[in-house]
């Protein structure tokens, strides 16, 4: 048996890893060793690792890692912390590869630690741009990485440019497609019902928006006015709005501080504020949802294959790779207003599989059941 | 005044950038922040902090760092407590560029805490080929970095592959070839008097060699048979060397072992133990000696434009870029003692500047001086 | 110069400390080295740093060490993290003497940073019996510290009774108490103008009560419902209330989580929350206040001096020392209601000095400023 | 099944446990967590990691925690990051109790991570009095400790005068005695043909010395000159001698350089340096010996049951209950020699019960079985 171990470690992580900790569970030849840790293990970003055992997925380990502060030297901190608490891991789980998701200060600890420690190092989400930290963290990873699953092949090719051995470099598509796809054939229940949150009470059978807007971390002295730009402009809409606070970064006590102020004043807004859905039930939401407004991924990811409505704000997803079904606007409230009405009007898109066709995750562990890793690296030179 | 924050942290360090600290302190637009850390703080590694201080440099703070046990797990775990103990060092010093040197893992530490803080981060030696887990930190370094000194014209081109904006990269040499361009004009006095080191007195008017072999991190266990293969190897030349102890690593402590155990049983070799030498006393060493035997970069880099002959042993340097001074051998005893001799017999080479022409440090000051670093990267695509 | 490092890491922390920060300043054999760390940096407990700040005090270090969470885990890790940095501050720092406040964890980091590096260790409040791991954590900082500064005389007997010698142990008072006694020397403009918060507007010419409820930590599974019996009990009462958020331990989540939902259903309750006042400004606040109510010790300890009526709730404050103005009773909503009423009633005490006399500042600076500490420490037996 | 969790973290731990290792191995209701960490793995130690798999225990997890340098803040910082470290281990291990041997800094990590995670806390060695850092926190740790298991009568009036209430004091004798008392019914093999070690062979039928001579940690600059006494006393004995080389503790480096220089200039000296035995063969070789010499608390404790003649050199045990068999001189070479020529010609001592009487181990872990800790403490006045 193969030991597979991924480390999870916020909510975005989870959801766009799970089919694979599936497929690995259900893989003759492959062994789950779940981690869980950082921010997926705090209330305020939604207790992720609660849903993670809802799921029936039984974490080997728990380690919390976040160093409290949201400013820049936490995030510095936190990934120092979250490194010397995974090698005790790693030694003592022995896995024979460790996956790490994409690019954030947790993923950097998981691909720094099991790299030094000569453990072959898996990477989804490698050769995408995107601008920010995220995206300069993201390809160190890929340096650091030993085999490579990016999601489309235009970032299979630019890890190709970067020196990475196309022999490593499987594109599979990204797993959050493969939720996409399984939600797109189940029905989906009254999910303002099934969540708390706090707010407004919004109504299931009518139109409403999603807005998710994280702070930027090298803007994170903007992150309030930027806040209230999408505020303005989604009040103008007079849309029930379903919001989910942001994730943990430098700046997300700004923007969760600016949405309690206007919560505040406009107590009959029709917003519902959310820390956390099930992966499923997020994607069911922006499925159904008229428009999915603000910075995050998701809109242009899995919003690609569902057809959703997306108004991207800002820098955050600057060079990301993306289908029809975005429109880009800076942090203004008019801009916003305008995009996120016009989007309205158009309606639903064509489906795309430019991040996949919701196998990925199935893909990924077969060829981990099949491939030898080689723990030495040589720069490729086409 | 721009403040410019280098950590040094270790003996490897300290020679490759002291040029530059020089240049930093002696410009007029310039304020040194020197941090020192790690294995420069250690006995063990020469207590380099010394040598800096007795050089009249100031620190402004000391950091321990390293996690003992010299193995991948703990070179992990010392990343991330430098990480930590970095973020608040640049938290209260608030740099206006933090310089990383080279390759190792205090490097990276250094070059993730600057990077997750927004701290324009400039990296010398980027863009060089090695092999092992060096090189792959090295390129990761480079896509957190935002300034790059890369000694080598070609270095300078793969950076560029990796997707640096060459306005970023400016070739300038190494600095470690800066001491070595002054040595060569000073005399030097008998520094087998001047060290203590341990073992048989070595006579500084007779040919001597130079040995330094390092453990290699991803074949560690490997470590104490490749130390035996040199060390009768070099007792077959039966030339008086100066040996140096290896670097805080994986498998060091197998290495020292190999070596305590040889001299206990070969009480009359002529060998001497040193654990270090100040930066200048080490290149008119090796300037002096008939042939560097081992796997330090030192051989390859500073003994191109010194001229000397090297014997380069197994698979550290597999990719760097060589001057005509070096012959390359696997770990057999046979082979390495051929080589050897064959160097003996070959004597000098022609100085070249593949690796710069001594000016190195005071170019880059220049350079910071006046160049305004962007904290935004944007993948270049030529 | 003597130098005397105070670490300030809680709100808690800075109003029982600042006489002594002000006293050192203005000594003139003695250097203050202000460190400020923990929550004292974190918006959530009210940003205590930029308070200090604002009093003219100018930190040498801000030192982030909270490990999120919240959870007894993640109070360990904290503790551990604190050490770590401490250490790399006080090597750098090199104090005279480190002085640290009372109990909590951040405390007890400093307190075996600065023990274990041989820096004499002076500890305020000392010799307190409370109950709860604070007590344990206050004795075994004692037994680490090198001179006492205990506030009562029941107290200083304690310390003798564990083993420390009489010639170290100082009972000068509490420093709060020294801002108690200046408070009441001066007029108080209207603190609801004044400080934000969330809530109801409070009028600063009518009868008000005042609320600190902090989860106990080896309780804080029942800290929800806890926090419901004193909601409840405070709304019968009717009484505008000036309500204080929870410090940062294991437990503080879920207190926060009742007092929101409390606020989401009773949007009308004449209930203010704040996060922080200035030492100065609460201390005017529990000295205007009808009746303070919880389990702060400030109710028992400041209380005391100003005479306000205190209804102590819970096992937090067990064995504290009390004056005459304190009502003891449990986690009942009935009981609660019962013992506020009663203490409304009554009105003012009359000031006791138990706690001091309101010089305990000067004393202490006084003290370390002519006491040589020694490092060894002899267990003494009466 | 109560989990039993035991932290080994030091040679000397190991030997002072293992009797209750074993005890609770046997013991139908209890299951031992055994975690093995800091200088218990590192190979300058004797790598006791390997001695305690080699007996049979199988560790649920390693740990690395020491931060290199051996002096004042790396022994706090290793504190700290052992605290991090255990926390999460604890955290996932759930055990019932935690058990903590003794008094050094990281049995301090033991006691605080379990202390702050309501774990009861059960502590071998309290209430002994020796001086030095080691007794403020073997204090300290009584007082974050809830059921304490002193080896002296003595010692346990100490606890109970220090607050501690007598119900969870229970005086079992040092498991460190049980080895000792089984020794003395076993044969032993030539122990000196068993271990490598380095210097002269040894003669196991001539008589020898044993030399144990660690830093005092409050006098770590004195260490160098302390050790050149003792090489001088012991060499002008002609006496051949077993040489240990000294604890992970500031000031190490210091004495294993002493030690390195005399071994240099001395290579015949009749002197044989080990890293660690097995405590069962440590054991029996100072049962052999004609004399222990230096500052272990081993001559001391194992040495009045063994009444082996001990000669104790220092301040470091200074007030350490002791039997017949010691002498104590300060760090002079002429008392010293003076002291061990007057036990050698004095010969075995009666042995004594003043640390128990080979029973400890099982004792204890009758007592955990039955005895329900109270995590809330309350200070004990008689």
């Amino acid at each position: 048996m193969k030991k597979i171990c991924v480390v999870v470690n916020s909510r975005a992580n989870y959801g766009r890893i799970k089919s694979f900790l599936t497929a690995v569970e259900e893989h003759p030849e492959l062994q789950l060793q779940l981690i869980v840790g950082a921010s997926a293990l705090l209330y305020r970003f939604g207790s992720v690792v609660d849903i993670i055992k809802k799921d029936g997925f039984d974490p080997v380990s728990v380690v919390y890692s976040i160093v409290e502060g949201e400013n820049p030297s936490t995030m510095a901190k936190s990934t120092g912390l979250g490194i010397l608490e995974l090698a005790t891991q790693f030694e003592n789980l022995k896995p024979d590869v460790v996956l790490t998701v994409a690019d954030r200060f947790e993923t950097l600890s998981t691909a720094v630690a099991s790299s030094y420690m000569n453990i072959p190092l898996a990477h989804t989400q490698g050769g995408e741009l995107t601008g920010s930290i995220d995206e300069s963290v993201r390809h160190a990873i890929t340096k650091l990485a030993h085999i490579h699953f990016p999601a489309t092949d235009k970032a299979g090719e630019l890890l190709q440019q970067m020196g990475e051995h196309p022999d490593n470099i499987h594109i599979a598509g990204c797993p959050a497609i493969d939720l996409a796809e399984q939600s797109t054939k189940k029905t989906c229940t009254n999910l303002f019902e099934k969540y708390g949150g706090t707010g407004e009470n919004l109504d299931w059978d009518k139109p409403f928006l999603v807005v998710l807007q994280h702070p930027v971390t090298t803007e994170y002295q903007e992150a309030a006015r930027q806040t209230k730009a999408t505020l303005e402009a989604i009040r103008r809409t007079g849309m029930q709005t379903a919001w989910f606070w942001p994730n943990v970064d430098a700046g997300s006590d700004a923007v969760s501080k600016t949405l309690r102020v206007f919560i505040g004043k406009n107590k009959n807004a029709p917003f519902h504020f959310y820390r956390n859905f099930t992966p499923e039930d997020y994607v069911h939401l922006i499925n159904r949802c008229q428009c999915i407004v603000g910075n995050s991924s998701s809109g242009i990811r899995e919003g690609s294959f569902l057809g959703t409505p997306c108004v991207n704000v800002g820098t955050r997803q600057n060079q990301r790779e993306r289908g029809e079904n975005v429109i880009d606007v800076g942090h203004e409230a008019g801009a916003i207003y305008a995009a996120v009405t016009s989007q309205i009007e158009h309606g639903k898109y064509v489906s795309s599989n430019l991040y996949g066709d919701g196998k990925a995750g199935e893909k990924m562990a077969d060829i981990l059941s099949k491939h030898h890793v080689d723990i030495r690296k040589t720069f490729y030179i086409a």
